[in-house]
């Protein structure tokens, strides 16, 4: 009996049993296969398109990056369903939020990330699994060309291309330098800068923060030597320049400082800002108590101030007030602004004709605008909300049922769930202006109820409406639940055809299959130092102080992906309080 | 009042303190003098030399290295009678003999590192430590020339010199290959190839061997290819090597197949081995009881087999016997043979007139022959033992009180004591022969008492005790305790000067001021993987199995040189036993 005839026989006897005959395929795509591989290339290609035709019915997917976009879609994919690839420069998941900690060895590096293959193994080895980059993306033949990152003894250049029916874009952002000067070659990065090196760069910052006390300490250099190489220099006060900022002060203050007594007086931290503020995505309160803590802790924050250029011993910046330029002399400077596009994303903007877009425009259901069978999700793509005011006449014709010409109340009430649904700045409008009811918008100028209103009256009480749009921020909360929402979509995507569960088409006839994408927001840290964090958190909820801190780490440690690195985190906490920070060069 | 009359009014104040003393010299050299650098060099230069004529007393000890050696004599030297420095490219001491653990992610690098300003910090202080290398050792002028290794930045070319009184060596050897073509281009390595890169070594190591599996796994590749990525060799059959396999092997079996079971029966490993078996050093019985558990495990043992070259894709090798050359492909050499010497070592080497040879020679109590102030300890020195028959003549004049010509037993039992110190391999060779007491080495040939011997008698009563003369293994055990010997001597030095507690010089008169050292074997394991090891215990006691494995974890926590990294040492255990070994590549 040859091989392929053996495959054969045993396929359609599985016919029946898909975990086993899944099973099989993937054994006969690895080992099994490759017995026949060497057997007879022919034969081989044979067996696998025999193989495929008895899958015709699986859809392929194909997933691009395993950050908290990807990962989150891997999770809860139906593998019954679907044919899932992934593709991705490396091979864990990172819990990215914590990257700021590891910069200081508060926790581990190996403590934050988690085999991407633990992750898809938990759906019976069903997902296959590739590490490399995908470096185009070519949606006329729905193909993506992938290149091995493992370059070195590669066969064939380490290049292949993988066939889709469904492609996910979740590859994430890299980190802007805005072409300044210097940056590249001289900053470190708490953002992707390279493919796959945002937890590598995390723990270079560290090495680098002991070089800079190792340095300072030699002997026979001046004390403006030893100055210089202590001034740690951080641009952008976001949440997370500040939060590394408020770690090295910590990592320093509280366990280097121990271990270099002699230059105690010589260290220096400056955060270096472009606005008027640090965290001024946050409420002001937020800001401005983390301004204060700073400023008790000798943390210098300089606002309102461009980075002209890095060079290896000195940033030069410029006040944007006085247009005063200075050079500043530093030890380190770690890079934290700006959000910049992928090339491949930017390759793949202009092939669906959104050219100088930053990051992929997709709809209310993530799929990628222009193009039919491509989603994107996470820091690489931003949601175009459609404007009430665009579906304005439609919605009044749909709403007005008997074609009065004049909308009622009752008529009204008919259309206000599926407008709700369909337009979520709706609801944030009447938040805005504190309207207990839909219905409260038709009221007259004066305030009063009103019986009917026409077309002009309609669009005057809704014309306000769209300036409540405001796109997602770029946050791992955003793309965790945008990846659950697709996973979901792509799993009810048989069972919604029939019965459809979105709101209904009024530009056409029927429902949406889906409800839109509707982002959830469960509040947001930012972490102080000294055990003090801040917190906007659901209701306009404000929280600053120890206690935010606690509830930092029990958020953090509840938000782990495995039991392993909860474990492992919490671990790393302990060790900390007991031991202090490692101040090993490694 | 300026800042040098200040401090000489300080040190004249502080004169009867000398914690407060040095702590004030601490505070001087680095911010304190540092003040005064900027207000005028040629002013601080007399401020300090000032205060060096008030510390005139203090000896000043140079020490190079922070392995097992260094580390030891940091940990006990007296502060209060030397100003030590250390100079070491790398800032922690490494617990080496975990790093075979730490290539497969059973323990991990953090944990088996503790900073060196950590362990020297327990003195108060008052020890100072360089991170650099010595590049030059100037023995005519008492100066060691030192290289920051963190050249970028830094003022003067990072280039400085230490004065010493008395200088320790400590700095290991390096990988030797033998001169073997790309092995230093194309393998890894778990002993120092370049400074401070073992514990980065290890841990690249483990990221290469999932980059195998990951590579191997990659679409559209033969099975050849395949393969090969996923053939592992270690290159020497020494218990680092054994270690590395039997890791290796346990982590491939327990964690990455499971991940990647596509290519599970593609996956080699294979040790070579210039021997006729591997772990050569150990009793036999150990010897073969690894060879079979390696074959049980299908780890292929190549012995009796050189290699001859490496490519990035293939080794060749030369089999011994039948002389046939074979190119083996690989995915992944690791080499762990040979010892090589450091170039810092082999300059001195010249300069104290021992020119060939690969290690510093030194007398038994350390000091390298043909230098005055000069020790050396560790992988970096052997200890040239004094052979009995070289004193023979000394000995027996010394011992013949009346000098008779002719040695009685009772003259005999007079010296026995100083001999037995002075010449370790004596009780070796008595042990070798089952004698129970020295006085029976004056037996005739017949083994019948003697009453006295004369120096014919005396000269072939010993002529065979110097066989027994072996120099020590290079090993964290010998280098650790060479550290803590040499430490309690410089401890001692004034207080032996005045009452020697040597043996007697033979060769002159009085007694050595120092017993000389004495290295005491606690036995060697050799951890053969899948929860098994094989120890040589004292008191020729060999255990091999489980039970052993068991000891092994008991005696490598107990053997931890923190209660941090004990801590996490144990606990990277529990994790390993609970969740397995992470597969991140990182």
């Amino acid at each position: 009996m040859t091989i392929s005839s053996f495959l054969r026989r045993a396929s359609s006897y599985l016919h029946g049993h898909p975990a086993c005959f899944k099973a099989l395929v993937l054994v006969t795509l690895s080992s099994g296969s490759l017995v026949a591989y060497s057997d007879s290339q022919s034969e081989t290609d044979r067996v696998s398109r025999d193989l495929n035709q008895k899958e015709q019915k699986k859809k392929k997917v194909v997933v691009l990056g395993t950050g908290w976009a990807g990962t989150s879609f891997l999770k809860d994919i139906e593998v019954s369903s679907y044919d899932v690839q992934v593709v991705s420069p490396r091979n864990y998941f990172a819990f990215t939020p914590l990257l700021p900690s590891v910069t200081c060895g508060t926790v581990e590096a190996r403590s934050i990330v988690e085999p991407v293959r633990k992750i898809i193994k938990k759906r019976n080895g069903e997902i296959e699994f590739f590490e490399a980059e995908c470096v185009k993306i070519d949606a006329a033949n729905n193909k993506v060309l992938c290149h091995s990152n493992l370059d070195e003894n590669l066969g064939g250049n380490g290049e292949f291309s993988l066939d889709y029916d469904y492609l996910v874009i979740a590859v994430g952002a890299q980190v802007n330098t805005f072409n300044t000067p210097g940056v590249k070659e001289n900053c470190y990065f708490l953002k992707l800068v390279h493919v796959m090196q945002e937890v590598e760069d995390a723990q270079k910052i560290r090495a680098s923060v002991i070089d800079c006390f190792e340095k300072a300490v030699l002997p026979g250099l001046s004390e403006e030597d030893r100055k210089t190489f202590l001034h740690f220099v951080i641009v952008g006060g976001g949440p997370t320049g500040v939060e590394f900022a408020a770690e090295l002060h910590d990592f320093i203050q509280e366990d280097l400082i121990n271990i270099y007594p002699m230059v105690k007086d010589l260290v220096r931290i400056t955060l270096v800002q472009s606005g008027d503020h640090i965290l001024n995505m946050f409420d002001e309160r937020i800001s401005s108590f983390a301004e204060q803590k700073f400023q008790r802790d000798g943390i210098e924050v300089s606002t309102g101030c461009r980075v002209l250029g890095v060079s290896d011993k000195s940033l030069s910046v410029k006040m944007k007030s006085g247009g005063e330029v200075y050079s500043i002399p530093h030890g380190l400077v770690v890079w934290s602004t700006g959000i910049g596009t992928r090339p491949v994303v930017r390759d793949f903007t202009e092939q669906v004709g959104q050219g100088n877009r930053r990051v992929l425009a997709t709809n209310e259901w993530l799929r990628v605008k222009g193009s039919e069978n491509v989603y994107a999700l996470g820091d690489c793509a931003t949601i175009d909300q459609r404007k009430i005011m665009e579906d304005i006449l439609s919605i009044f014709k749909a709403a007005d049922k008997d074609n009065s010409g004049t909308l009622t109340i009752d008529e009204f009430q008919d259309v206000v769930d599926d407008i709700l649904v369909r337009y979520p700045q709706v609801e944030l409008y009447l938040k805005s202006k504190h309207l207990m009811d839909v219905t409260d918008l038709l009221r007259d100028p004066e305030g009063n109820q009103r019986e009917s209103v026409d077309i002009e009256g309609f669009k005057s009480a809704l014309s306000l409406v769209d300036s409540q749009l405001k796109s997602l921020p770029a946050t791992a909360q955003v793309a965790a639940q945008q990846g659950a929402y697709l996973s979901r979509c792509f799993n009810k995507r048989q069972q919604c055809q029939e019965h459809p569960e979105g709101p209904r088409r009024f530009t056409g006839s029927g429902h949406h299959r889906f409800r839109p994408f509707r982002y959830k927001h469960f509040g947001k840290f930012a972490p102080l130092g000294g055990e003090q964090a801040a917190a906007e958190l659901p209701g306009d909820w404000i929280s600053m102080g120890h206690s935010t801190q606690w509830l930092w780490y029990s958020v953090y440690a509840s938000k782990q992906v495995s039991w392993r690195t909860r474990m492992l985190v919490v671990s790393d906490w302990t060790r900390r309080f007991i031991f202090g920070r490692d101040s090993s060069r490694i």
